[in-house]
C-alpha cells in the first residue's frame, strides 16, 4: 500500500464534512423534478406520466413474483428473462440490452463510461436539463448545441470532439424529432465517440432509431418503460447497443439495479402488444386534438411526436398562466431556458384535456 | 457555447467505440457478483440472503400499492413515507435519511460526491471488493489498509488523508467487528474528509455505530434491507448523516432511484420491529450452532458478528471444499485476497445448516 499524499484543499473554518465534498458537487444546483402533489383532485400534467392503467398482464406478473423465495434472495444481475423478451420483440440477440433503474440509471452509466473528469458531455438545447446535471457530477464540461430555429441539429455540428453525445429524440420540451438522416450524419461525424439517442418518447412518434443501430457501431439508444408503458413508479430502462459495449456498461453499473418486481412488471409490459398499440393511438389521438384547442385559445403549439405539447401563448406570460392553471389545481411545467420560455403539457386522457382546455378559457377570458 | 477542444485519445485501428471509453472503464476486471442459481434443490449460501420470509407486513404493503395510480406515476423522490418511519425507529429527524437503490446505489452516490478523479478512496481489507470498483469507475485510488491479524484497525491510521474511507462493520468476509473507540478514533483522524461505516450486517452484531451519530459530525452510515429484513429483491438501503450533508448527497442521486413497491415494502419491514428482532434471534443462535459445529469438523470460524461466518480448514484448501460443495448443490463463496483464501459461508435455517455440515462431513471423510 503506497500513502497517498495530503489533499490540496485548504482547511476552512468550521471545517466540517462539507468542506471535503468535491467543488463541483458543492456548486452545482442539482436537477429539479416536476412537483409531485398527492392531492386526487389536482390533474398532473407537469412530468408526462401516462393517464392510463398498466397493461393488466404488469399486474399479474408483479402477483406471481411477489413470493418469499423472489423478495428475499438478489434479482438476476443483468435481467436474463428481461433480456430475452426485449430480443424477441425488438428481433436483436439478448446481449444487445442492458437494463436500467429507468432510464436516468443508463444516462448516468453512460456518462461514467465515457466522460472522464474534465471531459465534454454535448446536447442540443432547449433539451432535458438533466444532461446539464450529468455533466456537472461527473465534473466535466457541458457544452450545450442551440438547435436551429424549426429544432433541427445545425450543420456543421459545433461540438465534434465531445466525449459523449445525447440526442433526446422526440425531444424535451419541444416533442419534436430529427430525422434519421440528420441521426446518422451526426453519428458518423461523432465516431468514434458515441451518440446517445435518447428515446424516452420514441414510442409516440411515428418513427424510431432501432433501423439504424446495426449501421452505425458508434450508436446507443436508450428507452424508458415510465411513458408508453405507465410505469413510471416502478423505475425501468434499458439501453441498445452492441454486445462488446454493452459488456464494458456492465462494469460501471451497480450490480442488482433492477429489482426483481421492476423486472417481471417490465417483461410482463413489453409482451402486451396490443395494449401498448391501444393506449399508444389513443394518446396520439388525443395530441392531435389538443394541438387544435390549444391553437385556437391563441397559443403556438409546436407540432409533437412525444406524449406532452410545447405551447407559447400569444398574449400571456407562460409562467404567469402555469401558476394561474395551478391555483385551480392543474400542474403544468413551465420551462424557461435563459429567457426563451414556454408551458410543457402532458397529454391526459380526453375528459382531463377538456378540464384542461375549459380551466384556459376562463383564465385567458379573465 | 465555446467549443471543445480535440480530445488527446489516439486513434485506434479498428476505430471502435470501444476506443472512446473511459481507459479507466477498459481497464478495469468489474464487481463480480456471487453466482445465482435458480435450481430450487440448490443451497444458496453464497451471497448472504436471509433464510427467512420478509415481514408479512411487505406482503401486504406491496399489495395495497399495486394500483394503477402508483404504477404509473413518478415515485416520492425523497421517499417521504420512508423517511416518517426511519425518523421514528431510529429517533432523529426525517432530514438525517436519504434513499437508496440497494446500499450499494448510496456507497456509489457518496464515492462520486466526496471521491474526485485522481483522488484517494480508502478501506480495510480484506474487504468488500466493490470498494475498490468504485474507486475504479471514479478513476480513483484504491488505498487498501491491511487490518491487523486480529481484524482490528492499524493505529496510527496509515490512510488519513483519504477523500472517502469506508469501513464495514460488522466486515466482510471475516463477519468481524471494530469497536466504538477505534470508530471514534478513526473518524477523528480523517476529519473533516468523512468516514463511511457500511452498516449492511450491523443488524446482527451487537452494537451498531447510531450512538455515534451526533457527536462525529463526518460519520456516514449506511445500511442495507437485503440481509436482516430478507429484502435482496426489492434493493433498498438508506444512509444516515446531517440533513446538510444528505443534502448535498440528493443532489447526486438520481432524481427517482427507488420506486413504490421498494419504498412501500422498506416502510413495512421497518415497521415491524416484532418479526425483525425475532429473525434475528433465529440467525444469531444458529451462527452459534454452525460457529461449534464447524469447528468440531477442523475448521478454524472467526467468531461473526454478521448474518456469514469466515473459516478456513486446517486440512483441506478453501478452493477445494467449494467445489466439492458445488458439485453437491451447496454454494459457498470461495474468496481469494492475494493468497489469503477461506470460505464465506451464509448462516442459513438450522435444517440448511445441517444439511451442509453433513455434506462437509462427507467431503472431509473422502
Amino acid at each position: 500500500m503506497s500513502l497517498p499524499p495530503a489533499p490540496s484543499s485548504e482547511p476552512s473554518s468550521p471545517l466540517t464534512v462539507l468542506s471535503a465534498l468535491r467543488p463541483d458537487i458543492r456548486a452545482m444546483q442539482g436537477y429539479v423534478p416536476g412537483e409531485q402533489r398527492n392531492n386526487p383532485n389536482v390533474l398532473k400534467l407537469n412530468t408526462n406520466e401516462n393517464p392510463y392503467p398498466p397493461s393488466p398482464r404488469v399486474f399479474e406478473a408483479i402477483r406471481e413474483t411477489l413470493t418469499a423465495e423472489k423478495l428475499r434472495k438478489y434479482p438476476p444481475p443483468l435481467g436474463d428473462n428481461f433480456r430475452h423478451t426485449a430480443a424477441r420483440i425488438f428481433q436483436l440477440e439478448p446481449d444487445w440490452f442492458l437494463i436500467g433503474n429507468g432510464s436516468d440509471d443508463l444516462l448516468t452509466i453512460l456518462t461514467r463510461a465515457f466522460v472522464p473528469a474534465g471531459g465534454y458531455l454535448a446536447a442540443p438545447m432547449p433539451g432535458y436539463l438533466l444532461y446539464r446535471t450529468l455533466a456537472e457530477i461527473q465534473g466535466a464540461r457541458f457544452v450545450p448545441v442551440p438547435f436551429t430555429t424549426d429544432w433541427q441539429l445545425p450543420d456543421p455540428w459545433p461540438a465534434p470532439h465531445a466525449h459523449l453525445t445525447f440526442l433526446a429524440n422526440p425531444n424535451s420540451p419541444s416533442g419534436t424529432v430529427v430525422q434519421p438522416q440528420a441521426i446518422r450524419r451526426l453519428a458518423e461525424t461523432l465516431a468514434p465517440a458515441p451518440l446517445v439517442l435518447d428515446e424516452a418518447y420514441a414510442d409516440f412518434a411515428d418513427w424510431n432509431g432501432l433501423a439504424l443501430l446495426p449501421h452505425l457501431p458508434n450508436l446507443i439508444i436508450t428507452r424508458s418503460l415510465s411513458k408508453s408503458y405507465s410505469l413510471a413508479g416502478i423505475r425501468f430502462g434499458f439501453a441498445i447497443a452492441r454486445p462488446e459495449l454493452i459488456r464494458e456498461l456492465i462494469k460501471v453499473k451497480d450490480s442488482y439495479n433492477c429489482d426483481v418486481l421492476s423486472l417481471a412488471a417490465a417483461s410482463a409490459a413489453l409482451e402486451d402488444r396490443e395494449y401498448f398499440e391501444q393506449i399508444r393511438g389513443r394518446i396520439r389521438a388525443t395530441r392531435q386534438r389538443l394541438t387544435h384547442a390549444l391553437a385556437n385559445l391563441g397559443f403556438d403549439v409546436t407540432p409533437s411526436h412525444a406524449n406532452f405539447l410545447w405551447c407559447r401563448h400569444r398574449d400571456r406570460p407562460a409562467g404567469t398562466i402555469a401558476q394561474e392553471l395551478a391555483s385551480r389545481n392543474i400542474l403544468v411545467r413551465y420551462m424557461n431556458y435563459d429567457g426563451y420560455d414556454g408551458l410543457r403539457i402532458s397529454i391526459g386522457t380526453d375528459v382531463e384535456m377538456d378540464r384542461l382546455v375549459e380551466t384556459l378559457e376562463l383564465i385567458l377570458q379573465s
